[in-house]
Protein backbone atom coordinates (compact mmCIF):
# COMPACT_ATOMS: atom_id res chain seq x y z
CA UNK A 1 0.00 0.00 0.00
CA UNK A 2 2.67 1.92 0.96
CA UNK A 3 4.73 1.06 -2.21
CA UNK A 4 1.65 1.95 -4.38
CA UNK A 5 1.04 5.78 -2.87
CA UNK A 6 4.49 6.01 -3.11
CA UNK A 7 4.01 5.52 -7.17
CA UNK A 8 1.62 7.44 -7.17
CA UNK A 9 3.07 10.31 -5.80
CA UNK A 10 5.99 10.27 -7.92
CA UNK A 11 4.13 9.72 -11.19
CA UNK A 12 1.84 12.91 -9.96
CA UNK A 13 5.43 15.06 -9.32
CA UNK A 14 6.73 13.82 -12.92
CA UNK A 15 3.23 14.56 -14.76
CA UNK A 16 3.54 18.03 -12.29
CA UNK A 17 6.78 18.68 -13.78
CA UNK A 18 6.09 17.37 -17.35
CA UNK A 19 3.21 20.33 -17.09
CA UNK A 20 5.37 23.02 -15.77
CA UNK A 21 8.32 22.08 -18.28
CA UNK A 22 5.45 21.89 -21.68
CA UNK A 23 4.64 25.53 -19.51
CA UNK A 24 8.24 26.71 -19.58
CA UNK A 25 8.31 25.69 -23.84
CA UNK A 26 4.97 27.54 -24.23
CA UNK A 27 6.27 30.96 -22.55
CA UNK A 28 9.35 30.89 -24.06
CA UNK A 29 7.89 30.57 -27.64
CA UNK A 30 5.76 33.28 -26.40
CA UNK A 31 8.42 35.50 -25.41
CA UNK A 32 10.83 35.33 -28.22
CA UNK A 33 7.75 35.53 -30.85
CA UNK A 34 6.98 38.87 -28.41
CA UNK A 35 10.35 40.38 -28.77
CA UNK A 36 10.06 39.32 -33.04
CA UNK A 37 6.46 41.14 -33.52
CA UNK A 38 8.09 44.07 -31.57
CA UNK A 39 11.22 44.36 -33.41
CA UNK A 40 9.73 43.21 -37.31
CA UNK A 41 6.19 43.63 -36.73
CA UNK A 42 3.35 40.89 -36.39
CA UNK A 43 3.19 40.55 -40.83
CA UNK A 44 6.76 40.59 -41.37
CA UNK A 45 7.49 37.99 -38.46
CA UNK A 46 7.01 34.19 -39.77
CA UNK A 47 6.07 30.88 -37.58
CA UNK A 48 9.53 29.63 -39.51
CA UNK A 49 11.84 32.43 -38.21
CA UNK A 50 10.64 31.70 -34.69
CA UNK A 51 11.62 28.20 -35.42
CA UNK A 52 15.01 29.30 -36.44
CA UNK A 53 15.42 32.28 -33.63
CA UNK A 54 14.42 29.09 -31.20
CA UNK A 55 16.46 26.65 -32.77
CA UNK A 56 13.60 24.16 -33.38
CA UNK A 57 11.23 23.23 -35.54
CA UNK A 58 7.96 24.69 -37.05
CA UNK A 59 5.88 21.37 -35.73
CA UNK A 60 7.29 21.70 -32.19
CA UNK A 61 5.58 25.37 -32.35
CA UNK A 62 2.39 24.25 -33.24
CA UNK A 63 1.96 21.53 -30.89
CA UNK A 64 1.83 24.74 -28.41
CA UNK A 65 0.08 27.16 -30.47
CA UNK A 66 -2.78 26.46 -33.34
CA UNK A 67 -1.29 29.62 -35.18
CA UNK A 68 0.54 33.06 -35.12
CA UNK A 69 -3.11 34.18 -34.52
CA UNK A 70 -3.22 32.08 -31.55
CA UNK A 71 0.22 33.75 -30.75
CA UNK A 72 -0.97 37.03 -31.17
CA UNK A 73 -3.63 37.52 -28.79
CA UNK A 74 -1.74 35.21 -26.35
CA UNK A 75 0.65 38.00 -26.37
CA UNK A 76 -1.65 40.88 -26.60
CA UNK A 77 -3.91 39.14 -23.67
CA UNK A 78 -0.64 38.84 -21.22
CA UNK A 79 -0.48 42.70 -19.58
CA UNK A 80 -4.13 42.93 -18.73
CA UNK A 81 -4.13 39.26 -17.87
CA UNK A 82 -1.42 39.53 -15.07
CA UNK A 83 -3.04 42.72 -14.33
CA UNK A 84 -6.40 41.42 -13.62
CA UNK A 85 -5.28 38.60 -11.63
CA UNK A 86 -2.69 40.95 -9.40
CA UNK A 87 -5.91 43.20 -8.96
CA UNK A 88 -8.17 40.54 -7.68
CA UNK A 89 -5.55 39.23 -5.00
CA UNK A 90 -5.07 43.10 -3.68
CA UNK A 91 -8.38 43.10 -3.19
CA UNK A 92 -8.73 40.15 -1.54
CA UNK A 93 -6.16 41.19 1.54
CA UNK A 94 -8.04 43.06 4.73
CA UNK A 95 -6.50 46.44 3.75
CA UNK A 96 -8.16 50.02 3.08
CA UNK A 97 -8.77 51.25 -0.50
CA UNK A 98 -6.00 53.51 -0.31
CA UNK A 99 -4.06 50.78 0.65
CA UNK A 100 -4.79 48.48 -2.37
CA UNK A 101 -4.82 51.29 -4.59
CA UNK A 102 -1.02 51.95 -3.61
CA UNK A 103 -0.37 47.47 -3.62
CA UNK A 104 -2.37 47.65 -7.04
CA UNK A 105 -0.39 50.74 -9.03
CA UNK A 106 3.17 48.79 -7.07
CA UNK A 107 1.92 45.93 -9.19
CA UNK A 108 0.34 46.69 -11.99
CA UNK A 109 3.27 49.30 -13.00
CA UNK A 110 5.82 46.53 -12.64
CA UNK A 111 4.06 44.08 -14.86
CA UNK A 112 3.67 46.47 -17.12
CA UNK A 113 7.65 47.82 -16.96
CA UNK A 114 8.57 44.18 -17.31
CA UNK A 115 6.33 42.93 -20.10
CA UNK A 116 6.69 46.42 -21.94
CA UNK A 117 6.82 44.68 -25.30
CA UNK A 118 3.50 43.02 -24.67
CA UNK A 119 2.12 46.01 -24.44
CA UNK A 120 3.67 47.65 -26.96
CA UNK A 121 2.76 44.74 -29.30
CA UNK A 122 -0.96 44.82 -28.33
CA UNK A 123 -1.08 48.61 -28.95
CA UNK A 124 0.14 48.22 -32.01
CA UNK A 125 -0.77 44.98 -33.40
CA UNK A 126 -4.38 44.56 -32.32
CA UNK A 127 -5.73 45.48 -35.82
CA UNK A 128 -4.67 41.91 -36.25
CA UNK A 129 -6.18 40.26 -33.86
CA UNK A 130 -9.93 38.89 -35.14
CA UNK A 131 -12.54 40.30 -33.84
CA UNK A 132 -14.06 38.21 -31.28
CA UNK A 133 -10.51 38.11 -29.37
CA UNK A 134 -9.88 41.90 -29.88
CA UNK A 135 -13.19 42.32 -28.01
CA UNK A 136 -11.75 39.63 -25.60
CA UNK A 137 -9.10 41.43 -24.41
CA UNK A 138 -10.79 44.66 -24.36
CA UNK A 139 -13.91 43.08 -21.97
CA UNK A 140 -11.52 42.21 -19.68
CA UNK A 141 -9.33 45.77 -19.73
CA UNK A 142 -13.10 46.87 -18.86
CA UNK A 143 -13.33 44.88 -15.81
CA UNK A 144 -9.75 45.75 -14.63
CA UNK A 145 -11.16 50.14 -15.26
CA UNK A 146 -13.72 48.75 -13.56
CA UNK A 147 -12.27 47.42 -10.89
CA UNK A 148 -10.38 50.58 -10.14
CA UNK A 149 -12.91 52.45 -10.01
CA UNK A 150 -14.76 49.96 -7.39
CA UNK A 151 -12.11 50.92 -5.57
CA UNK A 152 -11.66 54.41 -5.82
CA UNK A 153 -16.05 54.53 -4.76
CA UNK A 154 -14.95 52.70 -1.86
CA UNK A 155 -12.41 54.78 -1.05
CA UNK A 156 -14.90 57.72 -1.43
CA UNK A 157 -16.86 55.88 1.07
CA UNK A 158 -14.48 55.34 3.67
CA UNK A 159 -13.60 59.57 2.96
CA UNK A 160 -9.77 58.27 2.18
CA UNK A 161 -10.69 59.95 -1.76
CA UNK A 162 -12.54 63.06 -3.31
CA UNK A 163 -13.16 62.05 -6.94
CA UNK A 164 -16.19 63.51 -8.88
CA UNK A 165 -16.17 60.68 -11.57
CA UNK A 166 -14.45 57.57 -10.56
CA UNK A 167 -15.44 55.47 -13.38
CA UNK A 168 -13.56 58.24 -16.05
CA UNK A 169 -10.68 58.57 -13.13
CA UNK A 170 -10.32 55.16 -13.03
CA UNK A 171 -9.80 55.32 -17.02
CA UNK A 172 -7.24 57.84 -16.53
CA UNK A 173 -5.42 55.53 -13.89
CA UNK A 174 -5.37 52.97 -16.11
CA UNK A 175 -3.57 55.01 -18.96
CA UNK A 176 -1.43 56.62 -16.69
CA UNK A 177 0.17 52.74 -15.79
CA UNK A 178 -0.11 51.88 -19.48
CA UNK A 179 1.60 55.00 -20.74
CA UNK A 180 4.93 53.49 -18.71
CA UNK A 181 5.30 51.18 -21.38
CA UNK A 182 5.54 53.54 -24.14
CA UNK A 183 8.55 55.81 -22.69
CA UNK A 184 10.01 53.12 -19.90
CA UNK A 185 13.83 52.50 -21.36
CA UNK A 186 15.58 50.66 -18.99
CA UNK A 187 18.72 52.62 -19.69
CA UNK A 188 16.89 55.52 -19.47
CA UNK A 189 17.70 58.14 -16.72
CA UNK A 190 14.42 56.61 -14.25
CA UNK A 191 14.72 54.00 -12.19
CA UNK A 192 11.88 51.47 -12.29
CA UNK A 193 11.42 52.07 -8.31
CA UNK A 194 11.33 56.01 -8.60
CA UNK A 195 8.84 55.42 -12.01
CA UNK A 196 6.65 53.38 -9.97
CA UNK A 197 7.13 56.08 -6.53
CA UNK A 198 5.87 59.21 -9.41
CA UNK A 199 3.59 57.06 -10.85
CA UNK A 200 1.92 56.32 -7.10
CA UNK A 201 1.92 60.04 -6.26
CA UNK A 202 -0.39 61.28 -9.14
CA UNK A 203 -2.32 58.35 -9.05
CA UNK A 204 -2.76 59.40 -4.90
CA UNK A 205 -3.18 63.64 -6.34
CA UNK A 206 -6.04 62.36 -9.01
CA UNK A 207 -7.78 60.43 -6.65
CA UNK A 208 -7.77 63.52 -4.00
CA UNK A 209 -6.04 61.53 -1.67
CA UNK A 210 -6.49 63.01 1.92
CA UNK A 211 -2.55 63.69 3.27
CA UNK A 212 -1.42 62.70 0.10
CA UNK A 213 2.32 63.38 0.28
CA UNK A 214 3.88 65.57 -2.55
CA UNK B 1 1.92 102.47 -62.51
CA UNK B 2 -1.58 101.68 -60.87
CA UNK B 3 -2.35 99.55 -63.69
CA UNK B 4 0.59 97.43 -63.05
CA UNK B 5 0.44 97.32 -59.37
CA UNK B 6 -3.23 95.66 -59.67
CA UNK B 7 -1.72 93.34 -62.03
CA UNK B 8 0.96 92.43 -59.12
CA UNK B 9 -1.02 92.29 -56.37
CA UNK B 10 -3.94 89.91 -58.48
CA UNK B 11 -0.65 87.90 -59.59
CA UNK B 12 0.07 87.37 -56.02
CA UNK B 13 -2.99 86.90 -54.91
CA UNK B 14 -3.47 84.10 -57.51
CA UNK B 15 0.03 82.80 -56.65
CA UNK B 16 -1.24 82.83 -52.78
CA UNK B 17 -4.52 80.32 -54.26
CA UNK B 18 -2.31 78.48 -55.98
CA UNK B 19 0.28 77.60 -52.74
CA UNK B 20 -3.51 77.66 -50.77
CA UNK B 21 -4.87 74.99 -53.54
CA UNK B 22 -1.81 72.90 -53.44
CA UNK B 23 -1.58 72.73 -49.68
CA UNK B 24 -5.72 71.65 -49.48
CA UNK B 25 -4.28 68.51 -51.86
CA UNK B 26 -1.50 67.73 -49.94
CA UNK B 27 -4.11 67.77 -46.35
CA UNK B 28 -6.41 65.13 -48.45
CA UNK B 29 -3.25 63.22 -49.56
CA UNK B 30 -2.17 62.84 -46.26
CA UNK B 31 -5.79 62.38 -44.46
CA UNK B 32 -6.82 59.67 -46.95
CA UNK B 33 -3.12 57.51 -46.28
CA UNK B 34 -3.72 58.20 -42.44
CA UNK B 35 -7.11 56.97 -42.32
CA UNK B 36 -5.64 53.53 -45.18
CA UNK B 37 -2.99 53.27 -42.45
CA UNK B 38 -5.13 52.81 -39.42
CA UNK B 39 -7.21 50.64 -41.15
CA UNK B 40 -5.25 48.00 -43.10
CA UNK B 41 -1.70 49.29 -41.61
CA UNK B 42 1.44 50.81 -43.39
CA UNK B 43 3.10 47.77 -44.65
CA UNK B 44 -0.40 46.61 -46.29
CA UNK B 45 -1.07 50.16 -47.97
CA UNK B 46 0.10 51.24 -51.49
CA UNK B 47 0.48 54.15 -53.26
CA UNK B 48 -1.14 52.61 -55.96
CA UNK B 49 -4.08 51.86 -53.23
CA UNK B 50 -3.77 55.56 -52.13
CA UNK B 51 -4.49 56.92 -55.23
CA UNK B 52 -7.13 54.70 -56.16
CA UNK B 53 -9.10 55.82 -53.03
CA UNK B 54 -8.38 59.56 -54.13
CA UNK B 55 -9.51 58.78 -57.70
CA UNK B 56 -6.31 60.47 -58.97
CA UNK B 57 -3.13 59.10 -60.95
CA UNK B 58 0.36 57.78 -58.90
CA UNK B 59 2.20 60.74 -59.95
CA UNK B 60 -0.23 63.21 -58.58
CA UNK B 61 0.30 61.98 -55.61
CA UNK B 62 3.90 61.49 -56.36
CA UNK B 63 4.28 65.23 -56.78
CA UNK B 64 3.18 65.63 -53.15
CA UNK B 65 5.25 63.37 -51.20
CA UNK B 66 8.45 61.69 -52.72
CA UNK B 67 7.36 58.65 -51.49
CA UNK B 68 5.35 56.30 -48.83
CA UNK B 69 8.09 56.51 -46.25
CA UNK B 70 7.80 60.51 -46.51
CA UNK B 71 3.72 60.25 -46.54
CA UNK B 72 4.42 58.28 -43.08
CA UNK B 73 6.56 60.74 -41.30
CA UNK B 74 4.41 63.87 -42.45
CA UNK B 75 1.02 61.65 -40.38
CA UNK B 76 3.45 60.66 -37.47
CA UNK B 77 4.72 64.53 -37.35
CA UNK B 78 1.46 65.41 -37.43
CA UNK B 79 0.02 65.65 -33.80
CA UNK B 80 3.00 66.78 -31.96
CA UNK B 81 3.77 69.76 -34.32
CA UNK B 82 -0.01 71.10 -33.42
CA UNK B 83 0.75 70.82 -30.49
CA UNK B 84 3.93 72.55 -30.02
CA UNK B 85 2.88 75.39 -32.31
CA UNK B 86 -0.30 75.25 -30.10
CA UNK B 87 1.97 75.42 -26.37
CA UNK B 88 4.16 78.08 -28.01
CA UNK B 89 1.13 80.03 -29.01
CA UNK B 90 -0.27 80.00 -25.25
CA UNK B 91 2.80 80.40 -23.81
CA UNK B 92 3.43 84.01 -25.57
CA UNK B 93 0.05 85.13 -24.08
CA UNK B 94 -0.54 87.32 -21.44
CA UNK B 95 -1.17 84.73 -18.08
CA UNK B 96 -0.13 82.92 -15.45
CA UNK B 97 0.84 79.42 -15.32
CA UNK B 98 -2.24 77.90 -14.72
CA UNK B 99 -4.03 79.99 -16.84
CA UNK B 100 -2.00 78.31 -19.67
CA UNK B 101 -1.90 74.99 -18.65
CA UNK B 102 -5.48 75.14 -18.55
CA UNK B 103 -5.66 76.65 -22.36
CA UNK B 104 -2.63 73.99 -23.01
CA UNK B 105 -4.62 71.41 -22.38
CA UNK B 106 -7.72 72.57 -23.77
CA UNK B 107 -6.10 72.99 -27.15
CA UNK B 108 -3.72 70.01 -26.62
CA UNK B 109 -6.38 67.65 -25.89
CA UNK B 110 -8.86 68.96 -28.54
CA UNK B 111 -5.73 68.16 -31.04
CA UNK B 112 -5.69 64.75 -29.74
CA UNK B 113 -9.49 63.81 -30.51
CA UNK B 114 -9.28 65.37 -33.56
CA UNK B 115 -6.60 63.55 -34.77
CA UNK B 116 -6.63 60.45 -33.27
CA UNK B 117 -6.08 58.07 -36.07
CA UNK B 118 -2.92 60.43 -36.63
CA UNK B 119 -1.51 59.85 -32.76
CA UNK B 120 -2.44 56.11 -33.11
CA UNK B 121 -0.44 55.53 -36.65
CA UNK B 122 2.21 57.26 -34.78
CA UNK B 123 2.25 55.15 -31.94
CA UNK B 124 1.91 51.28 -34.01
CA UNK B 125 4.33 52.72 -37.15
CA UNK B 126 7.12 54.58 -35.52
CA UNK B 127 9.04 51.56 -36.36
CA UNK B 128 8.73 52.06 -40.06
CA UNK B 129 10.27 55.81 -39.56
CA UNK B 130 13.74 55.94 -40.46
CA UNK B 131 15.96 56.50 -37.80
CA UNK B 132 16.83 59.55 -38.32
CA UNK B 133 13.02 60.84 -38.66
CA UNK B 134 12.11 59.21 -35.81
CA UNK B 135 14.71 60.83 -33.72
CA UNK B 136 12.83 64.17 -34.96
CA UNK B 137 9.63 63.45 -33.61
CA UNK B 138 10.90 62.38 -30.19
CA UNK B 139 12.97 65.20 -30.23
CA UNK B 140 10.24 67.55 -30.70
CA UNK B 141 7.99 65.35 -28.15
CA UNK B 142 10.81 66.23 -25.88
CA UNK B 143 10.66 69.56 -26.49
CA UNK B 144 6.65 69.45 -25.67
CA UNK B 145 7.28 67.74 -22.18
CA UNK B 146 10.09 70.33 -21.73
CA UNK B 147 7.59 73.36 -22.50
CA UNK B 148 5.40 71.76 -20.05
CA UNK B 149 7.96 71.16 -16.93
CA UNK B 150 8.69 75.38 -17.59
CA UNK B 151 5.29 75.49 -17.03
CA UNK B 152 4.71 73.49 -14.21
CA UNK B 153 7.95 75.30 -12.59
CA UNK B 154 6.87 78.88 -13.54
CA UNK B 155 3.45 77.59 -11.74
CA UNK B 156 5.81 76.90 -9.14
CA UNK B 157 7.30 79.99 -8.34
CA UNK B 158 4.09 81.77 -8.84
CA UNK B 159 3.00 79.40 -6.04
CA UNK B 160 -0.30 78.30 -8.32
CA UNK B 161 1.39 74.68 -8.26
CA UNK B 162 3.15 72.28 -5.49
CA UNK B 163 5.11 69.78 -7.74
CA UNK B 164 7.88 67.75 -6.20
CA UNK B 165 8.94 66.59 -9.96
CA UNK B 166 8.41 69.12 -12.54
CA UNK B 167 9.92 67.06 -15.56
CA UNK B 168 8.49 63.72 -14.28
CA UNK B 169 4.91 65.17 -14.00
CA UNK B 170 4.83 66.92 -17.43
CA UNK B 171 6.00 63.37 -18.63
CA UNK B 172 2.80 62.18 -16.97
CA UNK B 173 0.70 65.13 -18.38
CA UNK B 174 1.17 64.70 -21.89
CA UNK B 175 0.76 60.85 -21.25
CA UNK B 176 -2.68 61.88 -19.82
CA UNK B 177 -3.14 63.77 -23.05
CA UNK B 178 -1.66 61.27 -25.71
CA UNK B 179 -3.76 57.96 -23.85
CA UNK B 180 -7.22 59.66 -25.14
CA UNK B 181 -6.24 58.96 -28.92
CA UNK B 182 -6.38 55.19 -27.63
CA UNK B 183 -10.31 54.82 -26.07
CA UNK B 184 -11.49 57.96 -27.28
CA UNK B 185 -14.80 57.02 -29.50
CA UNK B 186 -16.88 59.57 -31.47
CA UNK B 187 -20.07 57.27 -30.33
CA UNK B 188 -18.99 56.88 -26.91
CA UNK B 189 -20.33 57.89 -24.22
CA UNK B 190 -18.03 60.98 -23.26
CA UNK B 191 -18.37 64.26 -25.39
CA UNK B 192 -14.76 65.86 -26.27
CA UNK B 193 -15.81 68.64 -23.71
CA UNK B 194 -16.39 66.23 -21.30
CA UNK B 195 -13.26 64.47 -22.11
CA UNK B 196 -11.77 68.23 -22.04
CA UNK B 197 -12.82 69.14 -18.35
CA UNK B 198 -12.20 65.63 -16.75
CA UNK B 199 -8.32 65.92 -18.33
CA UNK B 200 -8.40 69.18 -17.03
CA UNK B 201 -9.21 68.14 -13.39
CA UNK B 202 -6.91 65.61 -13.26
CA UNK B 203 -4.06 67.75 -14.38
CA UNK B 204 -4.53 70.14 -11.84
CA UNK B 205 -4.82 67.34 -9.72
CA UNK B 206 -1.35 66.38 -10.44
CA UNK B 207 0.13 69.83 -10.74
CA UNK B 208 -1.51 69.84 -7.15
CA UNK B 209 -2.86 73.29 -7.77
CA UNK B 210 -4.17 75.33 -5.14
CA UNK B 211 -7.72 75.36 -5.13
CA UNK B 212 -8.28 73.02 -7.22
CA UNK B 213 -12.01 72.62 -8.00
CA UNK B 214 -13.25 69.11 -7.95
Amino acid sequence: MDNLNTEKKAQRKSSALKEEISEFKRERIKETACHMFYRDGYEATTIDAIAKQLNVTKPFIYSYFKNKSELLFEICNTGVSLSLSAINDIDALPKTPAEKLKLAVHAVVGIIISHQAYIVVYEREEKNLDNGLSRLIRQQRGLFDHRVAALLESGCESEEFTIKDPVMTATTISGMMTWVAFWYSATGKWSESEIIAHVMTMVSAVAGEKMASR
